[in-house]
Parts: structure tokens; sequence; C-alpha cells
């Protein structure tokens, strides 16, 4: 089968991930994945949240915002507060690259990932997640040239991609008009060890049988690998 | 192993589901889960959301809140918007009870679960999803009683239950004790026929291996086929 | 006459309190008047607001909601700022337990007195502070035993009640039916030792002479004796 | 005794209502009590709020506001959501100005009773009502003076004042030290008729014995007629 | 050219400035120019805002608002954030009357200037700037007589004004009818050496060539000496 | 004398206006004025806000955002409402660029000009503005080339810069370090025909004598001669 965009069902989109995009962050990546584009930022403070202080301990939290055009018809902003689908994403995207952090060795440090998408065209979360991690282990690495830290906090790689079923067939990482008509989507965060961090998978229509999201589970695993290695291309 | 609570590890929590706890609403139950006490109620109203007006379909919503002193320390109420927390669980239980629903079939109506934590011991969102199953599947009841539908647009049984692994174990139905030391935790919401509708697996400390996810999964399904018993039996 | 319940004129709705309804709370009560329910649960915090600190004496504050399906047609969350209602009832709630304590003897701690209404047919407000009171003399009867207080901080017994003028009669404890019909409705809160602590009379639709407020207050007098005592009689 | 501003302690403060003092409203009044000055404007809206509509009856709503500088100290505007003691006031004027009106034969209007305190020194509420009626019945006027109804839908005379026991003394009239000090305050709101709109009795201090709580009323409802001659005699 | 109002082209509105409209206040005046009435009153605080602590300086800033029945139809209290319009009068008002005060001489104090608008007939933002002064000068005399600074830190006079092109005329001090036509409108806040503090120049409908605009500063310029001296003699 | 960055005192940043850069808008820009970066983007809907509705005439507004790491410490999304800076902006945008076009022309249409900034050096709203511009320009031409609209409702060029007197020079186009230090800045918008849509002055520190503003006005003038020019080149 062929996609609409030319791909083969196990094909990642167009992918880019360039660093520095935001010069004054203490890292940043700007991700393109086809028509998706995501800007991170990460920004360093010298200290945590009321409620972590004191443990010794650091944070990463992230941040998401669509640009109003980012989107095929203009979103307004959030501005009476966030809304429950930036809520949810903005939590996915910090516990992902926690994991990636060995948080007491960051110190009381808290590490914000702002993930501004200027072009949404489905995969939002997860390429913010994928990009992220890129600012975070810049911003990481300047800690230690500053000579702040002795040695980076950054303990593992983790990206992100979707997979979803779609009229029948297992697909990865779905453009805007193919998650729309998902049965399922599946959004798997792992680690450059093969190791999960967070699965998220939702029937969107009919529920799904156990095999199948396994087998989507695998269609992604292969391509995170593919991503680690972008990353690691970007990072120099 | 023994759990702190003399369970066995593939043990559900002592479980209570009864219903009426709401007169007034269209359906509704209290679950009690071990410690954990959530009142459910549904609402129906002849209305849909404004953005899905005019397509024939219905919809089901859930909303979540602790009372104040569902907790150890006092919670304060979200009179200034929901918190990401909250707005993470409302969207949960909402997709897991659409899951249950032809919303075709239910027409342009609203049902609103609405999931009160009277207290609160771990668990529960998957027992909010559960009891709220109930108190949906008892509105649609009524809706067929009074003659407004001709056939109940409830399709399938839906329930939720967590598990994660402990201290190496993998546990079912965590209370908040063990669910505050799980390495990972995973909410699975699950059908009659044993089909998926949503997974959540979190790392909450180290990334762990996909064999470990398979095993919880299977640990959870098992718990889910005693949850969907429980709710028959309510459901009389 | 007979009410449409059976009631006397003069006759409290059946009453039952109960302790120790929200186990994690320093104390608690469900107060149940017909079909009146609200679960009350007091919180002691070991500071006091900004504006009280450093002047050596303690506070009482009320919290007040509904749970959403309390009423008969849903009532939405105020979860963008309380309204007028609810602050009305909350100042009331707040007042009437303050006038219990000695504030001093309290110390600079505060105890706040959450009233969520589980089900609501009409005097939600005086079943809050007289079930309030009780959830407040648990609190106060903890400090003591835990050492941290050498005596109870509670000078007094606080109830209240409300009677009205409903189609010329004057009857005692309105339920919602009979509270909607009222041309005055009265709500009175009383001590142990038969003196007031406050009084709201308001005419719904007439203006009534001024015999007729003392008739009414006469009569809420009668019912709070007998609430005063069921308090005690929960208390042990 | 005599008070500290030279009052006999059934005194009314020097007593002043001028009308027009906002010239663009369909009706105002400016009350002077003593130090506190309240303007009061009522405006005349063609519909009623939506819960109102097709009822064919007519509303009557208050907002009260303290400028910044009424107050010794500097008072925060209340930008982010009115607060309690506002939200209390606001509903007691409303309440109190309905009783003045007819309000089917109002018709589907709004009148909304605008009461900014331009001075506060005690008796905010009270004046408010007072003055508020002033404007109210202006606006009434000016309804039929315009055609636009055959006859002014007001049926009765409204005013209020507040007493309360200071040092044991009962005093008319409160200002702020007076009301600061004061162990039971008391506002009536009562008609030209004698007969009583609402009655707010609290206790600041010690509850007090039902007899000075009469003793309040009667107080009160004294001083009740002047300000009812006076709203007269500005409205010519 | 005669206007609506019977004035030249190149006259203020009948102008009068009274001090001490809030008793209350460190300082206050009430300015009526014409039908616009603006209640200005200075409040003194002994610390700044966070952002400026421990940099010895102080600050001025400003409040705006309008009474709902200021306007000709009611306008609704900014009850959920005040709107644009607001922050940008408020802004401007702060950016006029800080240049009147040596900062540094002011120490770690805060002035805040409220100004609200008793009647709106255009002007209100021009007004507010040259009452707000005369509060400003009063808190600050205030500031030497109590013996709290040695010298005042006003070191300068400043006032405001409208001028505008309408339907090809210049004119001094609109009224709202001729701002409401007018096809460029002029703020100017000046010195009284005759400097610029702040000029704001809009064209509302055809932009104006660079000589129209150049001409109205002078017309403004020459109306602001007028207002300066109408300030000092307000200020005895 | 010679600017940090190597400019001559009258001489723009390097300037780059490329198009098409939100490609889901109806028109897009991105400006880079030195290291200021503006991404801007059109929006048409086919309805105008509610109190404009049924005067046939279109309008334009304008949203202006910092990405939180458009500035050299993170600034927080203002997810609680905007503040005043932001609000002062948004309506300087949206007065400039209505001056743009023929409001009745555009028939009852709001085009809403997005300005998000991704980088900020220094004179975003003017950058936003002459960016903005171009935005809207396109999003004219669309509706032309649709067919929805027989001829463009653009009828005149548009652009803003911004200029001040630092260390007593005067400099044209202020980066973000000469602007902290300005004595006075002024933000002028211009037409192709060299007439004034708005000029802002305000002196920062010092007020400044009426000459100082002219030579002011005369050097951002220029400026706009080579921005206009630019817009027409990446209008093609």
């Amino acid at each position: 089968m062929i996609r609409r965009d030319g791909r083969r069902p196990d094909e990642l989109r167009a992918l880019e991930i360039s660093i520095g995009a935001a010069p004054y962050a203490e890292g940043s990546a700007l991700i393109v994945c086809g028509n998706t584009r995501v800007l991170c930022a990460a920004s360093v403070e010298a200290s945590v949240p009321g409620w972590l202080r004191g443990q010794g301990r650091g944070w990463v939290s992230g941040e998401y915002a669509l640009l109003p055009r980012a989107t095929l018809t203009r979103n307004r902003r959030e501005r009476n507060g966030a809304g429950g689908r930036t809520h949810e994403i903005q939590r996915l995207i910090g516990r992902a690259l926690r994991a990636a952090v060995d948080l007491p060795a960051l110190g009381e440090r808290l590490i914000t990932i702002d993930c501004d998408v200027l072009q949404a065209d489905g995969g939002t979360r997860t390429a913010a997640i994928t990009g992220g991690y890129v600012a975070l282990a810049l911003a990481c690495r300047r800690l230690v040239e500053q000579g702040t830290l002795a040695r980076s906090p950054l303990v593992r790689g983790v990206a992100a991609v979707s997979a979803g079923v779609v009229g029948g067939e297992l697909l990865l990482d779905l453009d805007y008009g193919e998650d729309s008509g998902a049965d399922m989507d599946c959004n798997l965060v792992m680690t450059d060890a093969g190791e999960i961090v967070e699965l998220q998978g939702t029937a969107e229509g009919e529920p799904v049988p156990r095999a199948r999201l396994d087998a989507l589970i695998d269609l992604a695993a292969g391509g995170i690998t593919q991503l680690l290695a972008a990353q690691q291309a970007a990072l120099g």
C-alpha cells in the first residue's frame, strides 16, 4: 500500500532537526516532520518549584502551544487558561523528558522545555518530545561547559513517535489526515536502550484486539530507532 | 509475596458497587475499591455541545474532582480552572466511556458522567471509569424505559484497572502507597470482549523493558474480568 | 395542617448525623435531613491567613459546594470562580462556626470546614452549619487528644435551621418544594444557651409584618433545641 | 450617652440625598450619611437575563463596588472576580430593591442599580439600598414619562439602616469605628408600611439574647421612618 | 467657526479642579472638564513592586476605570480582567506622572494614582493625567509635611490635553461628539518647561500630512499652558 | 558615531521579509530586522465581531505574543489574560493596519493579523506592523484571486519603525540595548504617501524639547521609505 504522500506504511515523514533555532535559549531545536514543525527551547532556572524545594533534586517540565495559524483554520490563543488537550500534552512531554535526566544530578534546577508548534500536520506531541530532547541535551551540555555541573545529568536518549490503524492498515508516523481517520492511535516514548518510557494507545473508534496493539508498538519502535539517530546527528 | 494490606499480587482490593447513590441523577453508582470511594452520576441532556450539533450523534463526557478531604491532607478546590491532572483524567474518562456507546444511536444527547472522589487511596481514575460505566448503563436503560429510545445505545461493557511494578514485583490494583513507589504504572481500559480501549503505561522511575509492560497488561486484563462481573451484578 | 411529606408544621425532617464520614479529615460528619445530605469535613492547619498572622488568634472558615447532581437537574461546577450564592453561604458558615470557638485559645491555627452537598432538598446551608459543628468539635477534640492543646477551644454548641411562611402557614425546616413557594424564609443560627448568633430573614414575595418574623424565630428556636441534642448524641 | 460624633444613641447621621448625580443614567442619586457617600445609578435595559426570558416579568439587580480610596487604606479593584463580601452585598441590594417593584408590571426589562461607594465610613450597604431606591424610583418615573409604561411599577417605599450593640449600648446607624467594635450588627430593610423585607442580625463577638435583637429591630425601624421621609423629599 | 457647545476652536472646556475630593487619600482632586468628571486619588505605600525592590527608587503607577454609568449607555465593570483600552490608558497615566517625579528622591515608595471617571464626555485620559498630577502633588507635599521626606520629589509640572482634526478644522480639547467624528486625535503630555513627555497622534480615518500633526501639537501646547495654571491655582 | 553593531545613526538593521512562512494562513510573512524576528499570519473570517454586525464594513485586528524564549530570559506565557504591554501593542497593530484597508470594500469580514515574536531584540511592535502589512496584503490579494472580492480592499502601503535619542544621539531602528538606554523613544507608522497614521513619542527619562521630537520624526520617516520598498519587493 502506498500512502497519500507516497510513503510506505513503515516509513517516517521527511525529518529534519536543526539546532540553535532560538538563539537566546540555553538549548533549542527546530524539528520538522513532513509538514509538522515545532520550535523547542530549553530554559534553565536556578531554582525549583516550591513543592520540590530542599530535596536536592531538579525538575524538567514541558509547555506546549500552537501558534494561531499552525492549523488549517485559526485556533484561538489560550489566554483564559490552557485547555484540556494542552494540559494532557504538556504533562506527557514533561514525563517523557524527565526520563532522560538524572534529577538528583541536575541539582535544584528547573529546565523548562517550551514546544511551540509553528505548523501542525499531526504528530505534534511526539515531535515536541523528540525535538525537545535535543533542546534539553544542549542545555545539559551547556551546564557542563559553563562549569556549573561536572558531568551532564543526561542519562539516556529519548524519542517518540505515533503509529496507528487506518483503514485496517498499520501506519507509522501519522499525518493529520491519517490521524483523523484512525481506528487506533498509539504514541510511544522509548529510550535508546529500547525500553519503554510511556505508551498511550487509544482506540478512537472500535476497540482493538491485543495483538493489534502489540503490532503497533513494534512498528513505532522501529521508527524511534531512526529518530534517535537523527537526534544524535543534530547534536553532533 | 504478601502486600501490606494482605492481598496477593494479582488480587483486586475489596470491591463494592452500589447503584442509586445520587438519587436525582439519571443513573448513579458509588464504587468502593478498598479505601478509594468514587460517586459517579450520569446526567442526560437533550442537546450536544455546539461543535457537534446537526450531526445526528450524541456525546459522552466525563468530569472529575476530588473533595477537599478525599486526601490525607486537604487539597484546594479547583475554583480558578481545573489543573492539568484533572484535565488529563477527565479526558480519559470521556474517551473510555464513549467506547461503550453507539453515539449515533444515542441521538443528539449529551451524557455527562460526574465522578466525585469521596476518598482517594490510589486508582481513582480507573474506579471512576468502572463506576461511571454503571451510572452510564443505568442512564441508557432509563432512556429506553421512558420510551425516549427504542433500544439502549450501550454496545459493550467497559472497565478499567491499574497494575504496576513495585519493588520488582508486578501488582494489580495499586493503592496510594504502592502507586507512590511504583517504577511503572499502567492503566488499562478494556471491553467485555477482551479488546483494548485505552492503555496508558508510564515509567515513573526507570524505563522498563517491553516484556514487563506485556506482563502488566496481562495482569490488568485479569482484574478487568472481575470488575466487569461486578458491574453486571450491580446492574442486576 | 399536614405537609406533603406528612410532617406537622413544627416538625423537623428525619435527622441523622454520623461521624467519621471523611476518614482522612481531622473531624467529619455526614448530616442527613430528609433528602438533604451534606458531608462536612474539618481540616486543621498550623498557620493562619496572612492578614491574621502574629495576633495569636486562630480562625475558622467554611467552604461550600454542591456536587453537580446534588440537584434535580445538573448544576455546573464552579471552576471559574464561585458564584454569589456560594460566597454568601460560605461566609455564613464561617461566621456561625467561629461563634463556637474561642479563637485566641485555638492559637494560630486555621480550621477549614468543607461542606459538600451530596443531595440538596432545601436547607443545605443550615444543615452545613449543624453538621459542620460536629466536624469542628471532633477536630477540636483531636487537638486535645494529640496534646496540641491543653483544653478544647470549643466554647458552646451552635446549630442552625430554617423556618418559613408558606401559603400562610408557619413551617419549620423547609424542604425544597416548600422553600420555593415561601413568602418569607428565615435562617436562624443559635447557641445551646438559646442566644442568637445570626438571623437572616428574607421576604421572597410580599414583605411581612414584624409579628410574623417573631413567630418564625420562635418556631426555629424550637427546632434548634432538637438539632443541638442530635449533635451531642453524634459526638457521644 | 453621647457618641464620638456627638449623636444620641437613636440618632441617624447627617443625611443628604441629591438626585441627578449621574446625569447619563435613567435615574441616579448621591446619598451622604455622615462620612459615607454612595453614588447610585439606575440603568434600564429592554431585555432580561436568559433564565428569566419569556416569563413576562422584569428584574432588578444590584452591583456594588468601593472606589480604591473610599477606605482609609487603599483597597484593590476587584478585577479578578468580585470577592465574597461584594457578592453578599450585591445580592442583598437586589433582593431589597426587588421588593419595591411589581416585576410583572415592569415587563421584560432589567433595571441595574450600580452602587459605587465614594467614601466608606460604615453602613455602605444600607446607604446603597436607601439611595438605590431613589435611583430606581426615578428610573420608573421616567419609564412612565416616556410612555413606555402606563403606570409606574413601583409599589412601595423601601429603605435600610443598621443598628448595633456597642459596649453594651444600642446604637442606630453605626459608623465604621462603632461597627468595628460592635458585639452585634443588624441590618434592617423595611417598607413604608412598616413591614420587613430583610433582616440580617449577626453577632460579631458574643452571641446575644433574643431580647437584644428585638430591641435592635425597634431601634432600626425608628431610623427607617426618617430615611423614607428623606427619600420622598429628594424625589420631590 | 463656532463649536456645538459655543467654544472657539482653540478654547478649553469649562475647567474646575477641586482638591480633597477623596478625603481618606494622601492626595486627591476632582477634575471637571465640561461634562467629563474624573476623581483622582493618590495612595502612598511604603514599598515598591517586587521587580523594583532594592534599587533605592520609588514608582508611580496609574489605575483607571469608568463607573458603569459614566457613559451614555451602561458599560460593564471589568471584573474578569481589565480590557485593552483600560490597560493602554493606565500605562499612559503612569508614564506621564512618573515624568513629574524624581524617583530616587521618592525612595522605595509606591504612589498609585486611581483615576475613576464619574462622567465621560471625551478626554478622560488627559483629564486623568491633569487631575492625577494634582493628587500626586498633594501626596508629595504631605510626605514633606509629615517629615517622611526632607524635600518634595516633585520636579516639574505635567498636564495633558487632546486636540484633533474634525471636519477639516483643528479643535482643542475634544468632547465625545467631536472625538467620535475626528480624522485625527492627538493626546499631548507636556511639562511646565514646554517639553514633551508623551505624544500620541492617531489618524482614525484618513492618514494626515505631517504639517497637520505639527499644527495639532501647537494647538495642544497652548491648552496645556492654561491647564498648568489651573493646577497651580488648585494647589494653592 | 558608530553604533555597537556597526550601523550609522540613520541606518536600519539588516532587513529580510519572506512570504509564506505560515503556509496554512491566508497570507503570511516572516520579518527579520537584525536579531528581531516576527512571524505574521493573516486569517480571514467571513463574519465580524458582534458590535460591527450589519454595518457592511469589515475589520482588521492584531494579536501579539512573545514566544517564551524570544527573550534573553524566559518570559511566561500569558495564560491568565494578556498583560498591559500586550494589549497596548495589539491595539497599535490593529489601528495601524486598518489604515491600509478600505473597510467597507472588505465587506463583513474579519482579518486577524497574528504577530508571534520568535526572537526579540527591540522594535518588535514596529516589525509586527511592517511584516503584518505584508501578510495582510497577501490575504487581500487572495480574496481577489479566489473571486470573493472584485478588487483588493488594500488602499495604501503602511510601515513602521522606531527612532530614539540615546546618549544625546538620534538613532534609527533601535535594538534592545539602545532602547533600554534611550531618553526618548518614538514609534512612527506612516503611509507610502508620506502621511502619518500614528505617532507615539515617549520620553523615558527627561522630557525632550519639541525640536528633538521633530528631528526624530524626520529620521523615522527616512527609514520607513526603505521598509515600504522591502515590503513591495517581498510582495513581488
